[in-house]
């Protein structure tokens, strides 16, 4: 089995890289890459026109045509989280946020950083909020002016119950501000049956663009209402927006290059049938990796209910050979680059199903993980 | 004359794109952006290294090898210059900001936003600072802290005389701050003559990558004192910093394909011998430029000894026949692409000397301006 192993050329990609199992970066399309190769006037038409086509066409995919508005934020996810927060959380607000992974931590400093006051509502990694608390706390703490929620936590992989969560929100009257991040694209998300003011993602998700540009898609009439209350000039939307509406230009010299090659995804994210086609590919990947991880004896950490079809985090076997660094390197040797680092709280580790990636990569995968438990003289449940 | 101008075929760039004359984005190079053409994990070793690469070179370019750290910051340039001033300005510190223009404008906004008290020295887009002016202040003002100063004013063009206002900043055991946006790598910046805590700048003006990424040259001891100051998460350059000390990573996914492209344009920069070779050819592109315009009877806002070899401003010529937006239309349809507006304060418009380009560019630029002048029919000086 080890010379067979040896000899198998490692995975790549169509442009020659190792494959990313990791949930953002990802593997990229050949085409939505060679779109980067050419440069464009920041201020001259041909590139306003085509970022305007990427902006006007986003909030179809949460169904806000027409009453949502698409704000982008250069940087990371977390630009655009920081930027939604601190432009919709009023100075004198209060905040109840929504706590099971590092994301909703995040926002919680962001939050304190910002001097805005903050709720904490927290259950562990693998538990969603207690829909019935949350009720409790926005009936009683009456200064609560809104509430943010992760979609989807990629800390575990949890899929949180956005649909309730917003209908209880609605119903006590309160705004709801979503970090959509990892779901974006990929989770059915639906303004008309799940209301919110605002909602942060990536290009370089489900969208399966390169990293650098993020987004918040934004009420108009909720958007309105956020005038001087930002912290800071780079990170305010309603200036942004503002500045869109008299020019249709950026503030400041966008990415135009991840922004081109963003254009080329969305154009492959339609054709592939938008959210339920990239679904569709995403569960397949899930159910394949899992299924297949499980017969190698490894043992997830949440339950397929509460299982998002985007990351899946397994608990570290306990078997004495088994060591987390050399697993990495070995998969990374055969094509295969997985999150390399384990979890706080449980001992645990990441495999990314999204990106660029079919069944048959995660079936690739698969075989390299289980040559690897072979090299490691690994035997769990089912390894032979 | 026409019959010719219209047979002949617009200027292209090595992939095919019309020549950017404006001061960033810019022409890059062909191989610059085909680094792009390629996936990469964020957390892999492989990037990683890479990036370290970037990162622990870029202080050489103002001589603070050893004292200096970069701490890079995604986005424009403008997020490096919010990220400075916000890390750097002490929430009770007072800040002397130099303008002479919309950049200076821009940090005299971000410190009033993030509620730092601010002393302004204002002079018209075509004066730089008057030192005795502000040598008065700093010696009168004892509650400033910092002073904030604009190396190239891409407004106008102007180059500001940094050394001397770096000498009266240290005489006064202030500290310095500065955006050196459009100047860095092209315009000599030396740590070990003119002193300073901090320069912002961009991948994407003189060191030729693409946009989306900016960074922070920071002084070691400096930056160590601004534990807690910032007022964003996402522009703390401290906490970045303490990221990279302890895991070589960056906090926050960054723009993998921008930051190997810098890789690659840095690659380019030592080549062609650094802020010297490249000072050189952007002098000669200017002096081309400046030259032929002024014999097609255009004249420049600036005197020579105040043009920095970067961005040209010229005054509109009062000729009746003369229409900007014509002008810029045509320039673009024979491949040259400048910058779509108009100074503020004088009836002026801009054409920059930056990026992958030559002197032959700039002929060929000059050749489009006479014939357009031609087909608008209007005649400066010495436009036939």
């Amino acid at each position: 089995m080890i010379a067979v192993a040896a000899l198998r050329r490692p995975a790549r990609s169509e442009t020659g890289d190792p494959l990313l199992l990791t949930p953002g970066p990802l593997t990229t399309s050949k085409s939505v890459k060679e779109a980067m190769v050419h440069d464009w006037g920041s201020r001259d038409a041909a590139f306003l026109a085509l970022n305007r086509q990427v902006m006007e066409r986003l909030p179809e995919v949460v169904h806000g045509e027409g009453r949502y508005v698409t704000v982008p934020m250069q940087g990371s996810g977390t630009f655009a989280v920081e930027a939604m927060l601190t432009t919709f959380a009023p100075k004198h607000g209060r905040v109840l946020v929504l706590v099971n992974g590092a994301y909703g931590q995040r926002a919680r400093r962001i939050l304190e950083i910002a001097g805005r006051r903050v709720v904490l509502h927290e259950t562990p990694e693998d538990t969603p909020p207690d829909l019935a608390a949350v009720d409790r706390i926005l009936a009683e703490a009456s200064e609560i002016t809104h509430v943010f929620a992760v979609h989807c936590e990629t800390t575990s992989g949890i899929l949180n119950p956005i649909d309730d969560i917003a209908a209880i929100v609605a119903r006590h009257g309160k705004r709801l501000l979503i970090d959509a991040m990892s779901a974006f694209g990929a989770l059915p998300l639906d303004a008309r049956e799940g209301p919110f003011d605002a909602v942060a993602a990536s290009a370089n998700k489900c969208l399966e663009g390169v990293p650098g540009l993020a987004f918040v898609i934004c009420l108009r009439e909720a958007l309105a209402g956020t005038e001087g209350q930002a912290t800071t000039l780079t990170l305010d939307l309603f200036d942004q927006n503002k500045a869109f509406e008299k020019t249709g230009q950026f503030r400041f010299t966008p990415p135009i290059h991840v922004i081109v090659a963003f254009h080329q995804a969305l154009e492959e994210f339609w054709a592939e049938g938008g959210v339920a086609g990239r679904r569709g590919r995403y569960s397949d990947n899930a159910r394949v990796l899992i299924d297949g991880m499980r017969a190698l004896g490894f043992r997830t950490l949440l339950t397929d209910a509460l299982q998002a079809p985007i990351i899946a985090t397994f608990h570290t076997p306990e078997h004495p050979n088994f060591d987390f660094q050399r697993f990495y390197d070995s998969l990374r040797a055969r094509g295969y680059v997985i999150y390399p680092g384990k979890l706080t709280v449980a001992d645990s580790f990441r495999i990314g199903c999204i990106g660029r990636l079919t069944a048959e990569d995660m079936r690739g995968a698969l075989e390299a993980v289980r040559e690897t438990l072979i090299d490691m003289d690994v035997d769990l449940a089912g390894a032979r």
